[in-house]
């Protein structure tokens, strides 16, 4: 139970009888600062719209995110959410391999397995996770596949820098190599990993982002792919028609450009990432990983409280938490949980506290015990 | 130019400098009724439910239209529009051979297409368009196929009787029939025409429905199929998760039971169907064809005006038709227009008149030409 995805609150909900208002989801990793509030003044000012049919071509926010990045608009694809895309790009280009460094987006081998293609799995072991750096030469070693890898990747935090990519990109043309950076809006020094502005330009690179993990809109589906022209053609020859509804395309629009909010959501979530780690290291029996963006994974130490019995007491207090025992190479012992408020990360901290044993129930978390806070609270 | 599908409405104004508010399109088949207002209502109430990811099982759309149908919700799948649904078919299913009965809905080859399934059309010829009853012992004879028929089909209008639908499905369990029920809603005597409550009991029958051109909301992408446990389990291994936006879910549950709504459209487009069809016969050098729903496919007569003429003299009248050339078994002599409220049918009659020369500059129909009107005016 409560495994699978993140982010299904409302089925949860309903299968165990609580208050979608009263929840607050930890298991998905969207940005704490919340949707800006002229979302919803933009899709009401063009609700109308909705009467006709989408833009099938995304005309405006593929010139707004070309702009942007930048590259030209032939260089970019807009998708029903990031997954679209992760489906689409094995499907039209049919690869021989898909390789994967786990743990990392389950999507990626779904994907994979959707258009009846072969996975590789590189798994180290329970504590070491893979990257491209320590597992260079296996990677160079299988010709002729496509390499999915997340960067900073999802569940465990880990970034890839830029120049180990394109070391791997450069080395093997027929190697196709699709990095997800849908949480490398999240990152504040991102010009030492991303590769979004060398897509266009190499022969065997697609970048695939998320726009509603960052602007807090993930109910209304939308990402994009920046890669050079002949990859651009050839997978719009495999895309469905009219998938990014109306209501996404005003919501993008919206929200692409706002660098304020950008700037702010990065300061944020640095301070409040620093914060709910050191607070979770001083915990019992639990380890968290250093984390990158607004996401943390926690190891379970052995001979723990069981993973189900945190759950569950964390559901008790209206808090849902990721369960990773889905995630390849990762097992029972792990959850991810969402970088939020402080006042939220507050209640998840002090409820952990209580099930991991190591305060009194009368005792709780004060934001006075925090030194490191710096920023101003929602 | 101006061909391609119907509805691509904003692009057509950027590329040719029209104002959006001021086309009237008739390229597109949408309830000329509009969408009920209370959509946004819903809509704008639920607007916070965004910043979670949509519920991947629609759960609730599920069991609304298992309850409408009825059938059980495990033989229901909601698809991010009726497009959607038409590709995840036959990449999950993999039929050996698709057949088409041409003209119709052009996204069918093409699905078929996406998952690399040999296509085999069947064409009669130009003015007589091939249906079921004409070549049954043609279409008996394709064993372990998939059939896609859409009913009442788009763009010719005609309407295939349940029993003789019933009657192709029972012949051969291995031959699967994709019946495309868009347009059914909008048919008075549906229970003639439409499976839909055969299709949860049969073999190797699928029926796909549309919500947004009955209510009103193409920009939002919303559509459905109802078909048997086993079929419906083999397309969920296939179908990919969050597709359909948390808004499209809220409109639909929203409209899904409006019976009021549904009869008046039915009512209204009965009427204007009618007075549309008989004015278009009185016009030189076109012949329209009978409609059964909201939308009538137009044939230009041998060495009448040219469509693009047609085209061009409409536009700048700031109406869009949809230009059928591009439709398999059709020609740069036919196009199909919506119907729509009496005032904006009477512009398009104008305007035809105008351009087809049976009438001067001055005269134009008048509303009290018109005998057969009996509906309010919109």
């Amino acid at each position: 139970m409560l495994n699978g995805h993140g982010g299904n609150v409302k089925q949860l909900c309903e299968k165990y009888g609580l208050n979608l208002d009263e929840i607050i989801d930890f298991s998905a990793s969207i940005n704490p600062l919340g949707c800006p509030a002229y979302i919803r003044n933009a899709v009401a000012e063009q609700f109308n719209d909705i009467q006709h049919y989408p833009d099938s071509q995304c005309t405006d926010l593929r010139k707004a995110i070309a702009e942007k990045t930048p590259c030209n608009e032939s260089n970019v694809i807009i998708g029903n959410g990031s997954n679209e895309l992760f489906y689409l790009i094995p499907r039209a280009l049919q690869p021989k391999k898909g390789v994967l460094l786990q743990p990392t987006f389950a999507e990626f081998s779904d994907a994979f397995r959707n258009s009846n293609v072969e996975v590789i799995e590189i798994i180290n072991n329970d504590k070491i996770f893979p990257v491209i750096n320590t597992n260079l030469s296996r990677l160079k070693s299988i010709n002729e596949c496509m390499i999915f890898l997340c960067n900073p990747n999802n569940p465990t935090g880990q970034l890839t820098r830029r120049e180990d990519i394109i070391d791997l990109v450069k080395d093997n043309p027929k190697r196709l190599i699709v990095i997800d950076e849908a949480f490398m809006d999240f990152v504040e020094d991102d010009e030492k990993y991303s590769v979004i502005k060398d897509a266009p330009n190499m022969d065997n690179l697609i970048v695939v982002r998320s726009l509603t993990k960052f602007y807090g809109f993930p109910g209304l589906r939308l990402g994009y792919l920046v890669s050079n022209d002949s990859i651009v053609d050839k997978l719009m020859q495999y895309k469905e028609p009219w998938t990014v509804n109306t209501i996404a395309q005003v919501a993008g629009m919206a929200a692409i450009n706002d660098e304020e909010f950008a700037a702010n959501t990065r300061e944020y979530v640095s301070v409040e990432k620093s914060f709910l780690y050191e607070c979770l290291t001083k915990i019992n029996g639990i380890q968290p990983f250093q984390p990158t963006v607004n996401f943390i994974l926690v190891r379970i130490e052995d001979k723990g409280v069981p993973l189900s019995e945190i759950q569950n007491h964390l559901l008790k207090n209206n808090i849902l938490i990721r369960n990773c025992s889905n995630f390849v190479g990762l097992d029972k012992n792990y959850f991810r949980v969402a970088v939020k408020t402080r006042e939220e990360n507050l209640k998840l901290l002090n409820a952990l506290k209580l099930i991991m044993g190591d305060v009194t129930s009368n005792e709780t978390v004060r934001k006075d015990h925090i030194p490191e806070f710096v920023a101003g609270e929602l």
